[in-house]
């Protein structure tokens, strides 16, 4: 399975209750993938999935699958503290349809986190999931780090097909390029690096901006790949406000508060999450600005 | 409710298979329980909370219930990620007759863990836990910090009734002391530092080390209530080692390894947990060697 | 050498040229003696140190030795980056009188700072030294930590006398009172866990606050002494907004500031250093207010 | 001034008393400037300046002043803690022939290291310094950040033309190269991620391994402006062993320790610094291995 491209990490929809929202989710994704994505992620970090119960997530999967047409991929996150719970998580997330599984590091225990424990639990979940794995590494969340020593370790095993790296540590991430075989997918996390990791090799990314600004991102991706460095490094910087707002500043409320700027009603976050702030509104609504004919474009179409 | 003194956090025993043995925790219990022990507090980070699903925190609860007898503080850990969950987890063990539960801070989603969020997360969890509710602030897991300042914000509320704080972080436990009613029942999460945090005012503990040298930390929360503290801090140094292997080296695994030392069996981590390295056995058994008298005096009772 | 009680850090007094002024600090000094003060200690952090160069320096020392009485410590900065500086420095303030060094880490080279590093470091300046060395850690500043274990290597020679401990570990410090003889003068660095850091056995501290509120902190270093723990936490509370603000908010110029609102002129600080804004004025009265008593009373005298 | 290349940062060599070594100095720097490097940096933090006195400094200059050849940019680190002493340093160091100063920045008093504290301290030093000021920050071993805002406000000040950024966060660097005008100088302090740097916009980079494998180095600058992206990614992937040994794991005892495996006599690390340990050469002869041709070709000349 090839990974090269901009795939988007869905929210979550939820209803003024606080319940997964499904009829959103239908219509969101009915509009997300008439942009030129690669692919979808449902149930990642910006998806809120570590709120939701498992019957939750088993609707929100359910929903997905039927909005996301074959042949464009289709990933669930399926990362869970317990070894045995990932193992079931993949497998229900591969009965209903899933392409790839998406599995963050176990790190609540995290001096027991050693490249030896993760080994033993993605090798688990790896055997074990009839779907091919992606590994997920999220330090600034999860406060483990899933080094590239231990990645060369897991990238032999046949069922795992690379990782959504999340930080911005390029060394790192040309380090998990370089010690990983070729058809291993390395894909940033963030858009804050974007560019320098694709400049290290990264095939793609897994990018909350895939949602917002797409076409950006993915004219970014293509530049790279056409050698354009100085233009896509114009691109990246054009990018560092948007990407700000919605990583460490606003989070997944942010997120949600863009989508709804450029007229994505995902609903609002699920507490302990709570909407952004008035203030953060105008910020979006400035850092979004260059991007507007994009959006007039797309929603155009 | 009063929770001076010192309480042990208990083990989930799992067996081969790596489901719960309720067998063998029926039979552990039922011997910490003829320990001089305040309380027990069952699924905590050393219940290896977060690695069970819904059913089997019930079920832990249910068998832990019948062993604990009335009279003797029974606290359940809640904590959830979702408030909606947290609340949920709250009612259901006040249900199977949890006397306080125990809720760690959400902390997946950091930057957003404002001093607001905590407020709103904590006052809609005990707005409607039928029973009261300990705050519990372990930084090093989750990555998030309870502040003293939001603490203050929280003792207020009648049924919240008290804080763990796993920190070492003496100030922090001070301030603590020095910002919540008389009747806040400040309780320390770690022995590395017991003695300096009950000097500060702490009214008592939750440590591992209850499990395993009861009679040690106990005799240390006596030695400060009596105004002994040159004693208390001699016994202090005589923790340390012990509460090192137990705690940043080698975590749950390690406090099974140990409790197997002195005869009780609380079966395997469950995975990505592994049980400690032979290595280990040898650390902990001359850690364990100072208290020995202790222990068997306390097998023969 | 004895060091139990409490000591204060003089700060340096600059003019308006930036010039060290010699006659504010006789005065300063002239008043400082007055307070019932086991110590002094010139050109440690308050004092500017790092920002003096080797002449100036030797002048303060100068000024500092006429101001105060033989038979109270006087004791001197004199940490260096290089070994070679830091015996040259020790042997200056030797020869212009200091009764003791207090001899900071090098920490520039962070990763070469080993604990073999420290040892060499150490046993030179104190194989070289005509007058007992303390050693000094302040992590917060150095960003290295002279680890206990490397304290007991030290310990034993014969020219080591104590140490200053800045940080706010309790467990750290409890380390280094257990692991020393029982003639290693183990001092606390910061009034913020002074109480704390007593318990465990420090013999007293060199504290910023000693040259503010000396009483209060004496009557602090008493309270323990005589086993008044209720008391002795009380007062801690007390001191912690003023320890804050001259700690890590405002600084060497919140010191500066805070004894100018008392009465004491040490000039302004050296840039890089600025005087505190105006609004630190107001916090640091408002904090200083519980202690009025004490001043006018001091003032009386 | 364009600083578009590769500068070498020079060690400075001391003999076995711990005195500078004006000789091998000079010997060194004959070989150095053979080398087709664009330019040399003198008592930065390789030359181990925090070290030196101001009298060995300064004879250090001179010394070196009279290898470098005029018209190839001959730099002198002058960073000092008190904004006077750098005042002092840079004007000496352009008396005794310095092109430019390289300022480190001041980072003792970390919580006072505010933006405009560094701003009153560069602007201060580049109006009295009658050479160009080049910025200097290295988190790592100050502890403070001197971050992309506080640099756009003094990248307008005609007299500080570029910085020196240690950091491997590219996307700072990133900030730097957008945050400031096309002629100021962003230069790479690390060959750990150099060719994310420069991807990124850097002009070029001031680098240990410029030392040792000034060819390889300088090629990787090369193949990015070329545009050739895959054939810098995989010289980047052969420096990052090199890097690593000479960066944070043996530093400048590990530099030197290099430099004598290829024929160079920088002498020992002045104290607390110490030689590496014999198990180091065996892993630094390897990761030079793979550069030995240039080293043959480069000795050959």
């Amino acid at each position: 399975m090839n990974l090269s491209g901009v795939f988007a990490p869905i929210p979550t929809p939820f209803d003024g209750d606080g319940a997964v929202d499904a009829g959103k989710l239908r219509t969101a994704l009915a509009r997300f993938v008439a942009r030129p994505l690669t692919g979808f992620i449902i149930l990642g970090s910006n998806g809120e999935a570590v709120l939701l119960d498992e019957d939750e997530s088993d609707r929100v999967i359910g929903v997905a699958r039927e909005a996301v047409p074959k042949g464009r991929p289709f990933i669930v996150g399926t990362g869970r503290e317990s070894t045995q719970a990932a193992v079931r998580a993949a497998r229900r997330a591969a009965e209903l349809g899933a392409d790839a599984v998406l599995v963050r590091t176990p790190g609540f225990f995290k001096t027991q986190m050693t490249s030896d424990a993760f080994v033993r639990h993605y090798t688990t979940v790896a055997d074990a999931s009839p779907v091919p794995v992606l590994l997920y590494n999220f330090t600034a969340l999860t406060g483990v780090n899933l080094l590239p020593a231990t990645v060369s370790r897991l990238a032999i095993h046949p069922n795992i097909i690379g990782i959504k790296e999340s930080g911005g540590d390029v060394a790192q991430i040309a380090d998990l390029v370089s010690g990983t075989p070729e058809d291993f997918n390395v894909l940033a996390g963030t858009t804050s690096t974007f560019y320098a990791a694709l400049s290290v090799g990264c095939v793609g990314g897994i990018l909350a901006l895939g949602c917002v600004v797409p076409e950006a991102c993915i004219r970014l991706y293509e530049l790279v790949k056409e050698g354009r460095h100085a233009d896509a490094r114009v691109l990246q910087q054009q990018l560092v406000p948007l990407t700000r707002l919605l990583g460490p500043t606003y989070g997944v409320p942010g997120l949600k508060a863009a989508l709804a700027l450029i007229g994505y009603d995902l609903g609002v976050p699920r507490a302990p999450l709570a909407p952004v702030p008035d203030a953060a509104i105008a910020s979006l609504r400035a850092a979004l600005a260059p991007f507007e004919e994009i959006h007039v474009q797309s929603a155009a179409r």
